[in-house]
């Protein structure tokens, strides 16, 4: 099965595919799409819409893991990235991909078993789990690599 | 001048189309989008798109005009409408219809030059100045319109 992660965000949205074959984990993929400051919303929106569009294309996942807003941020970083991910979970769905949700806490609970894990341990924990020899950069993809590894541990492959 | 005003939601979202000519204003469309609240967000985000872009295509506006967020109410329902709020910019964008958006304070006060109006006044207000028998209902509809009406008040036409 592949699985991309997704950390949504409007400047910058991480992305990670990965196989799981038997239990074990494989990086294909992953990077980040950026949108310019200075763009209008619904701009930097349909870059999104388009970019990831073209990555699940090409890198044909089955499932998709969008990571849940974390609310402890303030309202209106709240309501850009909500944006960003009402157009992320429309594309999964267009592709017809089984989406799952995870909170930051689940994340860095499966990945570490501990709830309050920092960006640089979950950027190593990743490199360890997918036996990379750098820690994937930056960290909203380390961040939706995560998610996606998640999603591995909770769904039945 | 053909303005799509929008009052975004998951549950239930209002959309009006307006002409404006020669300064004077004439109800060309409206309605409602309902989706189930019982299918997933990626479901009902899905609906949303291919309802919203089967209407701008029908109706062929030139100016989208969508209601901005209100954060009194509390942040679950925020990010959900967030959500159908990006997907809504996202089909504005990709119809190439320039963008407005105005609060809900801006809104009462250009129909009725009154911050704190409330939903029937609204209702009355875009009755009496679209010329109708009856008032748009449901209230997300008149909303809807009531922010075209506010757009056609800003924009120079």
């Amino acid at each position: 099965m592949r699985i991309i992660g997704i950390d949504p965000g409007t400047g910058i949205l991480g992305f990670g595919v990965v196989d799981v074959i038997k239990g074990k984990l494989r990086l294909v993929d992953g990077g980040v799409i950026r949108t310019p400051v200075k763009e209008d919303d619904a701009i930097r929106l349909e870059t999104i819409y388009s970019e990831l569009t073209d990555i699940i294309k090409e890198t044909h996942p089955d499932e998709m893991a969008v990571e849940k807003l974390f609310f402890a941020q303030n309202v209106t970083t709240a309501i850009t990235v909500a944006q960003a991910r009402g157009v992320v979970l429309l594309t999964g769905q267009q592709a017809k991909l089984r989406i799952a949700e995870y909170t930051p806490l689940q994340i860095k609970q499966a990945l570490t078993g501990y709830g309050r894990a920092d960006k640089k341990q979950i950027q190593e924990m990743v490199r360890v789990i997918l036996d990379l020899k750098v820690a994937p950069q930056p960290d909203d993809c380390a961040d939706a690599i995560a998610c996606a590894i998640t999603h591995s541990m909770f769904c039945s492959t």
